[in-house]
């Protein structure tokens, strides 16, 4: 039942990006241990940075963390499934696995993965395990309905 | 011609990537007006950093600039065919336009958008154009042969 405790834990991080109007997404950065040892939040809004999607905050924060870019056998737990961005980051970093709570159609990157078989061409392979948990669906469903009501739109 | 004399000034930071044993691979970002507002060469392991691409670096500069994630109307240009998360990136970021001077066959994300049509994905489409320039390959061919001897592979 690990995957559902620090899916958790990224549940919590997420939510304070939507002080700051950004989209809650959390994100987790695990080693071998079971140590986490990177944490990040979205906050491309807050920092008018388009990298800083939570995945590639806390996987900076585990490189600082180690001294290293390679974090091989390490897993990153995030509540929504990782853009393109967010995989090609994950594959550069040679994380071992992906756990995320939450399938995005129009953004998600899992299929591109599966499609390409990216893995081929690169000098690493990822895996990954989706793991539904509703607070990222309704935590997203809360933001977007918030923000649909401050714009007018119902 | 002007695609060629961006890809040189990319080429000469490229150059400052060698002395700290990073692939030499240099980029700028040109806004509308012509102007560079980004400019960025590999640091990946300077900086012990997997995001550190000099597209990134670039990226990130000109958003800093323009105190905005969004570089619409922007321009890429890069010694070397954008990897996948440089590619997820100049996406997220919004740049119109990708120029590389040389082809990667094994990292290079360009048949990635084009089988994938990823831009139907996104709110965002981005266009390319391959402008070879014999400066990025022989630059890489020399630090390729040079880390060969450093290594007594030959």
């Amino acid at each position: 039942m690990n995957n559902k405790k620090y899916l958790k834990v990224a549940v919590s991080l997420a939510k304070k990006a939507i002080k700051n109007n950004d989209i809650p997404v959390g994100a987790v950065v695990v080693d071998q241990n079971g140590r986490i040892i990177g944490r990040g939040y979205n906050r491309k809004e807050k920092d008018q940075n388009p990298f800083h999607h939570a995945e590639v905050i806390a996987i900076q924060q585990a490189c600082k963390q180690r001294g290293s870019w390679r974090l091989e056998e390490c897993i990153i737990y995030s509540t929504l499934e990782p853009c393109l961005m967010c995989l090609g980051t994950i594959l550069q970093a040679r994380i071992s696995w992906i756990v995320f709570g939450l399938e995005s159609e129009k953004f998600g990157s899992i299929k591109t993965l599966e499609k390409l078989k990216i893995n081929e061409n690169f000098n690493h392979s990822v895996g990954y395990t989706y793991e539904p948990i509703a607070d990222s669906k309704e935590m997203l469903q809360a933001f977007f309905g918030q923000l649909r009501t401050q714009n007018g739109m119902i």
